[in-house]
């Protein structure tokens, strides 16, 4: 059996923050970081947590996100939109920036976005989310990714795994949040059955010659797939043109074209939309918290799940007696401490 | 053979609209109610043609929609939120009056939303997509349906098919549009099925114990699956949360209990999102219109199709030759503009 640690929260974050330092990122950047990295270890969602800082430190190393930037907020009085402007550093210290003035303008306005542009953005986004249902407010945030899946008749990757995100603030207790990606599947589980030499489900992917396949490498030198059909590839196609285009920003295609590679993390940008269900409800009969609950009480009351229950389960967990780390991890973040960039390749 | 009539879309609408006022509709909604259905027609949808009138006179007999209905516009100064309110008559009067200044507040803010509460809702959302893309604006629209969908791992009828759509203005041509139930298929589509004797495609619905089926008897005793597994289900349940709870109006189980019926029009609110494209993109490279135009051609360079293209090339016969009515549609019309509510029961 392989040894074990048991390390808190606050220990495991202090430790990746020094590893991001010791790789060159100011303490904004370092912070911020971080702060996503421990949350998805944290949730227990291991392929959004520690096992991610080598690939950042890949993408600090080749040169493609500034370990550096200070992100800069452009706002405009009278606008709904708040732009945040990452330097070409990470999404998440952008984020921690514009969070405050975009929920001042959505409880003014009773909506607002935040644009986040020139940024790297490797982590999930229900932590974005969650910062804006802690504030009370609903919210839609949407990214592209890189070119890596088919639009639905198609035979060429050109959309991302564009991952689209929601957010509905309960009271007294875990908010409603889904987060997934627009492909039936993630990258990384097609490169895990090629790991372990498995073949794929019947409708993840097709091959370099746009013919199903159920083979992990022809799928990777192919294309995936968008999740449901022609509607999937549809709001993925809505993520390029919303969160891509619209903003002034890279389409996956062209993140592809920048990049070179999809082991690098993607630069691009960011679309974060945040409703106000007081300011939306003002003058209509119901409070929208107290009836949301009821709509969920009926999707629970009849066995069906709501997302994101493991996350908050494995969450009380961890805060109260801290996360779980292999002997190969710890080594791995000692390794990553000492050596920084010459640590990765 | 069957006696065909072709007729202009002039000649239709006034025989629509006439039909429309002998049920009691006053002019706005009329006029506004006839438009949709001219253009579901003329865009070679027969399901939201002139088929979708005796459903709306249906609704109208059975007094849960005000025929004469007057919306009212309530807005609020400094608000991203144009508010209008049917007055308990069709959507489509109560969009038409808020358009103008939906759009005069995107243009202004970047982002604006539009509500309709208390409105009865039965077209398709593309008409209401559309006219954003007319005045250069992107959209998102959605509202709530009738409880008839299954959430995922459910077992009963809760969510709608809750149509979500979106649109993106082209220059020089017709709009990128989608619009589809979040559901797998309509549930029209399932009835027309049980009329033919046919069965269902699998993953379509489950019958009353929950179980998967293909009979569609079974089905429509049970209930219809959400597109996408607990992807789609999670989408659909952000619309009863935006565009139901939100808005203070109602989700599709309230609906369903307000109605005691699937076979009338839902009465509900609807949720529609503005964007400026130019406000968004103001300051970054690249024009967003042009970039757009790559991302479509490169969609449709590869054997892929743009939504709604057939609904677009209907359009262009239907504009300048008219549509064909078969024998029993034109009987049907003369029949609903000589009886009027009688006609239906």
């Amino acid at each position: 059996m392989t040894e074990e640690t048991v390390v808190t929260l606050a220990a495991l974050k202090e430790r990746v923050e020094a590893i991001f330092r010791k790789a060159g990122l100011n303490d904004t950047q370092a912070t911020a970081i971080s702060r996503v990295i421990i949350a998805g270890e944290r949730d227990g969602c291991k392929s959004h947590g520690i096992y991610r800082i080598e690939g950042a430190l890949r993408t600090v190393k080749a040169g493609k996100v500034k370990p550096d930037a200070t992100p800069e907020l452009l706002i405009e009085e009278g606008s709904a939109i708040v732009k945040v402007n990452a330097g070409g550093g990470f999404a998440n210290a952008a984020f921690e920036l514009g969070i405050a003035e975009l929920a001042r303008r959505a409880a003014k306005l009773g909506l607002a976005a935040m644009v986040i542009n020139d940024c790297t953005h490797f982590s999930a986004l229900w932590p974005e989310v969650e910062a804006l249902t802690e504030r009370g407010l609903a919210g839609i945030v949407m990214c592209p990714s890189y070119a890596t899946v088919a639009p639905t008749g198609g035979n060429k990757p050109l959309l991302g795994t564009n991952p689209f995100a929601f957010g509905w603030p309960r009271q007294g207790g875990s908010p409603y949040v889904f987060d997934f990606a627009t492909s039936v599947a993630a990258r990384g589980e097609i490169e895990l059955h090629r790991r372990a030499g498995k073949q794929l489900p019947e409708g993840w992917a097709i091959d370099a010659d746009g013919k199903p396949t159920t083979d992990p490498e022809a799928a990777l030198a192919g294309a995936m797939l968008p999740f449901g059909g022609h509607k999937g590839s549809a709001i993925a196609t809505m993520v390029e043109l919303l969160a891509g285009i619209m903003i002034g920003d890279l389409t996956s295609p062209e993140v592809l074209d920048y990049l070179g590679t999809t082991t690098l993390a993607p630069f691009h940008g960011e679309l974060i939309l945040a409703f106000s269900p007081e300011a939306f409800a003002k003058g209509r009969p119901g409070d929208p918290f107290a009836r949301a609950e009821v709509l969920f009480e009926a999707i629970v009351g009849q066995g069906a799940r709501l997302p994101s229950q493991r996350r908050f389960a494995a969450r009380r967990t961890s805060e109260s007696e801290g996360v779980t780390l292999s002997a190969a991890e710890i080594q791995q973040l000692e390794r990553l401490l000492d050596k920084g960039l010459d640590a990765v390749s």
